[in-house]
């Protein structure tokens, strides 16, 4: 006995190695005991080996039914998430799961329901809730610095496009991007998200378009408490990474710049130049990435509420198809209503 | 003869003043050979003795009708914009008319009409487009930096809430405010605004909403080219003025951010401290007010384009009709529509 | 009697033209009654009387005795400034002079006193103190905001070398450039010079060495009040006037940086571009030039002290002659054994 | 085999356990053999059994006999450096030594003298070359950016002071804390020092004075390639560790700011608030520190030059005690009236 939280990994694609590195390495308090994934490559075997994890296996129950560990980290496919929540939960294990829950919300209804009924942890990897700006413009929040919030403004855009045929399964770019800043609004805000409208179109990539997506995208809100908010999303700045946020309040606002690799200026005879953002989400929340499963793990042994809830995430997701149906209808949309549609 | 372009000014309050102040002391090019006001008082005599004004009269006509005079100030108020700019295009006169150039967008167009049959130059006091900060932007985005326009937001928000009696009168936010954002986002869109869709709400003062205003707002645009755009307004950022325009497009994003007292920061153990925007429109705008002159003026001699036609303050008051109805209506408002509801 | 304060200008070069227009646009307490250049030129008198200046003279002693008269603004060249200070002292003028009051300290020191005699104010035209920037990081360090001062920074480079030909008249880098700065230094410690240690070298452009200059240099200081302080200087800084300033004590810090033409970045795929510093020091003290007159009639009007006194002038001076001995002999060189060697 | 650096560490404090701890957790190519300590705890034991060191000892001779060893890393107590770094280099094994290499520079000759009869890699640890800012600055400068060096300015203050215990064995302020910022001027300037000159004085706290040392200085340099620059050093700045560089060329300047916890920015209606700078040198320059060691193996590896030599770190040590000396004499000292003295 090391007194560590033993945990299993499910998935070692590049978010379930992100993970299992991060804790090897960085998480004094956690014990990997085991790691699966579909493919079980001699590459896999010998990185796993090198983090120190004994367990390398095909099958996931074998982590899920194993005696010692204590908390499964789901990091497979989406279509995955919810029966191994479900599974995990039923032996016992505290679950982080990586977003979303599941693709269908009463699904993803289920599996909390579930993680409820045998009284385990389920945190959500929402990690931008962790990220240091955007926890700082939280806490300012929380201690009364801004007043009451009366707008929630998020800019998020992606450095490059995907794919169109990464496009064609994502979901679109509300569940599949937009989705990471309606949590984003509902963490600042702190209130649910009652009605939004979307406004959308096709202005990086065509073939985005002919995928039957958008790529551009701005999202007004309403929150319960009476604020109002805004979301825009691109798939391409191409100067990087942008995501800013803003809280503004009856005291003031605080507001998030981006991170860049320097604070270096260089003044010249044409201008003065400073470093663009970090360019992706692995540089921008690398820390995040480890301070969402600090906080998972403390959750655990200090039984804790979790910082991001599986009921957070599903309100994430109806903000999401409330978006979707938004933007096709042309007409704001309350969440009440899509909730009713969705039958949860 | 002194080669000054000859001009007289109807209205001799705050913004009367501050035009007559500053041709008189800056704009060396201009002679301001009058001014009338419905109150004659000797304050008002010694003041504009005092900046060399000759002909001080309480009926604008006298200056309409004077042979000298060449161009026509209009400063008085709202309801009589209209009818001044259409008896100096009688005369051969060119208008530089404040903002709205009336409150029924028919009469505007009226207005607007007669000036291009009488062929004078009709410019409107949009100032913010000769901001230093915007016009950048401006400049930047027209010279393809910034590549195709994406994305329009803007801020702009008041340092203190008017007062009630001030808001039932002002004809509401989106007229009284906003409108300056509107003609912000077409000035910066390059585009037509072409749907709205408002979310507004009372969140700093009730009495505001006593008065059947909101005090809070957030506007989505579409624009003509495609591009999408937002704006939100606040009664009152406690800060300070808070005036900030980004424009994304494919090639990158163009941002101003708010002028300050002084660039000094000030480090201890509490923190670093700088200061905070210049407090309002008059500080903020200075320079601006003298550059819509200089422009006005020189479109005038040089018989170009003016930089702010009628035309354009009767698209940002149809942008702000729109908005009104979206808000009362809650759902998006082309601006064909208001159009065609209007009759212009 | 307009209650306005009578002036005369001596010398219509580019400062004497900068002070005329200032004051007859802008200062409305004060009234130029007439202004002197040894240049009688036509275009002067236009420029003379567009300004509503009426008497315009080659005899800077029809100023000096003009009954009206109540104040001198000396903006001739350097050689006469103690000349027409005690002219006018004499005469019971006040005097604002532009810097130094002379190329010798021990003239300045008799034109010092007889201003004193006289009971006449005597201001210098070192403008820095009143720049925006500047005046908040005295205001902040008086205040007591950075606590005891310890260590003043300043950095000052001009954004084009001065022609050889200037060079060889300027009387040198130090009583030239960085007398300014030694004016800045001391009003930013609260405290007298007491030694310096010159570090200077020739980088920008060998004939500034051929005609026995410097063109960079970098100066340590020691105050009165135990702080210590740096100075760098460069001819020539290709990315614009870089003036920067910054005090550093047992509380905090308070720096300031450069003003800017506006506060727009545009970020693209090659970084992140903002404005340069503003050119030179018609723009960057703009204001500051608009200001130290407002103060001088302030001091006459209310009978209070100048904010840059003769004394102030003399103690740059001898700090900058000390500067000169310190780099030839390659020693530190105290303000006493400098006084001494000058006999004052 | 598998492929990774051998290395044993000597010395298990604070800076000690830093490096073995980045290297167990986030350097994969190197593999720590063992680790050495005067005290051999129980506490160290299992500190060191956790990294997954299997030899602990409180011989150091035994890591720099051990066979499998490639490279020593020193990071025991000042006295012990040389000695360490000479007999590691007879038995063949590259070292990294943290600075200084010896508190006299003769027996620190006499140590490089013989990592290279013995051809072993001799790296100091100077970490500030690999800051991120620095580096970037560095990198621009080398790259042209900045054209010719005419001017490198460096700030260097610690949040707070020493103990005056501390301090009276420190060596003092010169061999303390501003031998990084000679190492920086030189990395930065590109070029060796050839003079100093020291101001220096007692204001942050009395006790170090009476402990023989200064707490505030200004140092003025003097590089063999014509350049001049200047460190400010402080015991205590209050709102932080301030840690900025600026190079100024013929081309422009590069210019470092201070890292920050966060980019958040709170406006209220007492001003604009951004974080302080990081607190102290263990975050600031935490990934510098796993970055030299990246340097350092990788100079193994492909043999190559090391980024910090021994020389290196002689240099900045005479340019200490050349400071030292320039305050006691009150004068300029050449680096190589310096060395003439030490015999070196």
């Amino acid at each position: 006995m090391n007194g560590k939280t033993k945990i299993g990994i499910i998935g070692a694609g590049r978010i379930g190695r992100l993970h299992a590195e991060n804790i090897a390495r960085l998480v004094q308090t956690v014990e990997i005991v085991g790691i699966s994934d579909v493919k079980m490559t001699e590459e896999l075997k010998i990185w796993a080996s090198d983090l120190g994890i004994a367990l390398i296996t095909s099958d996931p129950m074998e982590l899920i039914n194993h005696p010692q560990i204590e908390a499964i980290i789901i990091c497979s496919s989406t279509s995955t998430h919810a029966d191994f929540t479900m599974a995990a939960a039923k032996m016992g294990k505290h679950v982080f799961c990586e977003k979303p829950i599941d693709l269908s919300p009463q699904k993803g209804l289920q599996a909390i329901k579930t993680a409820k009924e045998h009284k385990v942890k389920l945190q959500l990897g929402f990690n931008r809730r962790f990220d240091h700006n955007f926890k700082q413009v939280h806490d300012l929040t929380k201690a009364g610095k801004v007043g009451d919030v009366h707008i929630v403004k998020i800019t998020s855009r992606d450095p490059a496009p995907p794919s169109p045929a990464y496009v064609a399964v994502s979901g679109g770019i509300f569940l599949d991007m937009m989705i990471h800043d309606f949590d984003m609004a509902r963490f600042q805000a702190g209130s649910e998200i009652v009605e939004v409208y979307a406004a959308g179109t096709v202005l990086v990539d065509p073939e985005i378009g002919k995928a039957g997506d958008i790529d551009t995208a701005i999202v007004t809100l309403k929150f319960a408490n009476g604020a109002i908010g805004v979301i825009d999303n691109s798939r391409q700045a191409v100067y990087g990474y942008d995501q800013r946020v803003e809280v503004f309040g009856s005291k003031g606002s605080a507001q998030a710049e981006n991170d860049t690799p320097s604070r270096v200026s260089l003044s010249t005879i044409e201008g003065v130049t400073c470093d663009k953002p970090l360019y992706f989400f692995l540089q921008r929340y690398k820390q995040a990435f480890i301070d969402e499963i600090y906080s998972f793990i403390e959750a655990i042994n200090e039984d804790k509420e979790v910082a991001v809830s599986g009921e957070d995430g599903l309100e994430d997701m109806v903000a999401a198809l409330a978006s979707g149906k938004s933007l096709k209808e042309g007409r704001p949309v309350t969440i009440k209503e899509m909730k009713k549609e969705l039958g949860i």
